[in-house]
């Protein structure tokens, strides 16, 4: 391992920790800055990702539907009470080429209600595309792949 | 980035590293060692914290209070039963000056009872600075901010 | 650090990640792989692994005896509904001899039936011995060490 391999791989963890901290953050609007534009975004179950079923519970082909979605967010929920804390582990090289590389990493999120109240609220992983693009890394494609198929809730925030 | 930078990295990491072995191992008087003389040390609620509450629940304007705290905790508890395991993740440089970094990071720290009970005792993030000192990174700065407000039974440990 | 020293840290990060995804994908016919052929492998309580008790909940030592149990897994389980997912944090050098290790890990395993429900499954520490062999590194003796005691649904799966 060189140099360069070695600069990749902290970029590569840079990338998903200054996502998690815009999601923990509720800074949502940034969050689309982390997609290409032509991306593809969903977030399913493992069960229906290993059937190879195509829909998720959210689903997204493009950065501007993910803006759309926030948009979305930001009217439905006046208020948020709760808190997402994001940990993010083992992100792994599965196969790089030129300018795109296919990741996987095991990620947890707890939530905290506002009364105190902490639970595991997803548990999984990151199935990513990233693509190098104006010098930096950019989410060309993501399966969030949540271990549960309960995922009712869920569709209030992206993860 | 270069192999500076790279360095730099994994040398925070380290830092991260250790404290949480330390806690973890229960070995708290070489805690106050992670910090400078003239630290600032607080746990406090991400509630206070937004609000800027200047007080929180644990709250040390020195390294030597840190040591006194130590002390008072290993009077008060005779035998603690229970253990803690920090998960650390997604640690991210803010800011950089010439000698000092702001830094920001999310922990979860799960407790396990003797009788086996596991529970997520506490969520949240750090937000740090750390100064270079003889060698190494100390935390001049420490505000643990905790994502649930019910924190009352943190008044044991150190996070 | 040099250059050497950062490639170091990177490969034995590669390792646990590695480890993990073997884990969390159910593809324990590789599991044993990451092991020396006269590899130590045990589960056992931190309680008991304080009191220096020498036996675990599983103990072996050859990779054969891994393989065994793998076998023994699979013609147990004819169908494993529920899916783990490991985090682990904070992997420390804890003494480097010539070509050997020793390092600590922190993990959280947590645990999703098939109804959804998730729970804390398993929180410790890995007290690892690696070894580098034909370019690649190796656990020679791993010792993962559970904070509870109360372990008997572990049987199922390698942790």
């Amino acid at each position: 391992m060189q140099l360069e391999a070695v600069v990749q791989r902290l970029e590569l963890e840079q990338l998903y920790t200054d996502y998690v901290h815009c999601l923990d953050s509720d800074e949502l609007e940034r969050w689309p800055e982390f997609f290409t534009e032509d991306c593809f975004y969903r977030i399913t179950s493992a069960e229906n990702y290993d059937a190879g079923m195509p829909l998720g519970l959210i689903h997204a082909t493009s950065r501007n539907m993910l803006k759309d979605r926030v948009s979305a967010l930001r009217e439905a929920n006046i208020y948020e009470p709760q808190r997402y804390r994001h940990l993010v582990s083992s992100i792994k090289i599965v196969e790089q080429r030129r300018d795109t590389l296919d990741l996987v990493a095991n990620f947890l999120v707890v939530r905290t209600m506002q009364e105190g109240d902490m639970t595991l609220f997803a548990a999984g992983r990151y199935l990513d595309q990233v693509r190098r693009q104006d010098g930096s890394w950019k989410f060309a494609h993501k399966d969030v792949v949540l271990d549960s198929r309960q995922i009712d809730t869920l569709l209030a925030i992206p993860l």
